[in-house]
């Protein structure tokens, strides 16, 4: 197993009763003020809204608020966000929402502790000293934001979508009750299946050393998503099965499921210049749809672990044909995303082959910067050919 | 799921390097004074106190010594303790061994936070405001402290071992380099690897409500475990089987493996003043003995989540007869500890029954307090049954 640092500092507050934690949580945290940051109307309609506000006021604490993130957070709410913080002189950011609310917290955050523009330190890949205090409180098990490492963003002007990864942009708190993802879409739920899902397919599916104990654990967490996910689907009120989606989304992409294992994160990059172009591409629905022609091109560079993966998470038939099996795994999952709901063809997606140069450039820096994949590095004619392989 | 939290802040290096990242983890957290604290010769043997010390010196943090920790871990050198780094101004607490020193670093903390007595702080479950900053260096796969929220100390004048749970017990780094475990006795490697497994067992049998993905993830861990503790007693010198056993050392103790699930780690308490008498009585050994006879006691209480255990954990046969089947998987369990040549007897352990009364009485406070389990609190003759079924 090769060498990895484990660092999961978010404390999280799992439960019907998460809410209520807020207040207290923050007041011992010392929090002076607060940035309440939101999206749109639908944390004021299933009352979120009030019982966030409520527990800030009495606690005492002071706050301002700034609503409208988008999904893919745009660059210049945040930048608004940081000078809304500058002159508030606020000392925490409190997210309600998912992970694009998150993201745009730690965009801020970064913002501020760095005093630099957002845009330039995420693009950057610049590392803050320190992150700034922020917590979460969930309303959709999808992105995982609430205790990774982890911030995409999108600049409107150019439509680049880029992320970065440190542990400065490790919340300080999450709070997580199953109840308030109860009236999520069926399709956002089933968005969101697949994107906890992916972040845990992408730390498997790398050339690195064994590593069965992460693995065994990655294993655990896919198929109980897949069980739980298909329950959700029947029927999405069931309580139960939104609390186990939930934790499988933070567990699923707050590393314990890739200690001893590089990302590439190849599908997630892939995805995000299609979403970047195309704002309406929700990124689990992309991924979805690029996932399972990143595998067909690239698992002849490491058969014998995608045929675990196939295996081991797809129910493939085990066989000496190796091959055989990863493609059967590939079918089972593109299945199961059907049995979702979600598209499997570019064309569903909505992207025509007329954009395919265009957009596969920008992921590749116009193949001035390849893309990490499970083989050699991608250039932006190897992701045309995955595109194809989507089609 | 009931609700729950999850704070798990340690940062963890993993690997071959992982004591390269000492002085400079430290320097960045701006320790300005080390109490180095250790048990025995046998850190200095295997070169590892030398690379501690050549971090330090080259990262120029001074440092003062306390060794001489002893398995069950004592609280007058824990006093000796709190009077030196209080003298001395140390205001980080680097321990260099296993789960004894980690503990001792504990309750010198504690002391140091509170101002009180360690044993007082500890016995009387006194929870300290904030941590004190420390580390450990592991050397033995076995405790989990490293990363728990839990301390256990005895005092060598009543013979009582008493621990303590709480998050200010957490400690901020842990260097975990499974080098530093090939050294370790076959007979400690065993007694480990039974502890590393009841820390997860005892999470995973209570009468909470179900937590599937908790007990997914268990469940591999308790596998892989089994799995590679096997390929150790077979060679002691197995690196890769070392560090899946380290790694799963740690996460089966920081709670992931329990989220959702209140403990009592009853086997636990039971054995501490089992082996807090009998000060030769090594922590795991007396588990092996007393835990499967706790199972065959309680089951009953729980028979489906017994049942669940014994299937999906020991391979036993799945039956209609679940009674039969969850003591088939006794049986397996016990064969496994005999295949690591750990005792599975009182007699073994060298407790006669001469002893029961007031060993059990100690565990009971007199009866006073009846020690919570699966099903009702247990008084001291309940505790005495449980010997007697491990006779």
């Amino acid at each position: 197993m090769e060498s990895f640092t484990y660092y999961t500092p978010t404390k999280v507050f799992f439960g019907e009763d998460a809410e209520s934690h807020i207040g207290k949580a923050l007041k011992e945290y010392g929090v002076k003020k607060v940035l309440l940051h939101y999206g749109g109307g639908s944390i004021k309609r299933i009352g979120l809204y009030d019982k966030v506000v409520s527990q800030l006021t009495k606690a005492e604490i002071p706050f301002v608020e700034l609503g409208g993130v988008e999904p893919n957070p745009k660059i210049g709410l945040i930048r608004k966000g940081v000078e809304l913080c500058r002159a508030e002189q606020v000392d925490f950011l409190l997210g309600v929402g998912g992970g694009s609310v998150c993201d745009s917290c730690k965009a801020i955050g970064m913002g501020l502790t760095t005093g630099l523009d957002p845009w330039e330190v995420v693009s950057k890949n610049i590392v803050p000293e320190k992150p700034f205090p922020m917590g979460l409180v969930l309303t959709i098990a999808a992105a995982g934001s609430e205790m990774s490492n982890s911030c995409v963003i999108t600049n409107e002007e150019t439509n680049l979508k880029r992320g970065c990864n440190h542990d400065a942009n490790r919340p300080t708190f999450a709070f997580l009750n199953p109840v308030n993802t109860l009236s999520v879409s069926k399709f956002q739920t089933a968005a969101g299946i697949v994107d906890i899902m992916m972040h845990t397919m992408e730390r498997y599916l790398t050339s690195d050393p064994e590593t069965p104990l992460t693995d065994r654990i990655a294993e655990s967490l896919l198929k109980l998503v897949k069980e739980y996910g298909t329950r959700l689907m029947q029927d999405p009120q069931d309580l139960e099965a939104r609390a186990q989606i939930m934790w499988a989304s933070t567990l699923g992409h707050n590393d314990i499921t890739g200690c001893g294992r590089n990302k590439t994160f190849t599908a997630h990059k892939i995805e995000h210049d299609l979403s970047g172009v195309h704002d309406g591409i929700t990124h689990g629905a992309g991924l979805a749809v690029v996932f399972p022609a990143w595998v067909r091109y690239e698992y002849k560079n490491g058969i014998d672990r995608f045929y675990q993966w196939a295996v081991n998470i797809w129910d493939a038939e085990p066989s000496e044909d190796k091959e055989k099996a990863i493609l059967e795994g590939v079918d089972h999952m593109v299945a199961f995303f059907r049995s979702l709901d979600m598209p499997v063809t570019m064309k569903e997606l909505g992207v025509t082959p007329e954009e395919y140069e265009k957009i596969s450039k920008m992921t590749t820096n116009g193949d001035a910067k390849p893309l990490p994949s499970f083989g050699k590095p991608l250039t932006s004619a190897d992701i045309r050919e995955i595109y194809r392989l989507a089609e």
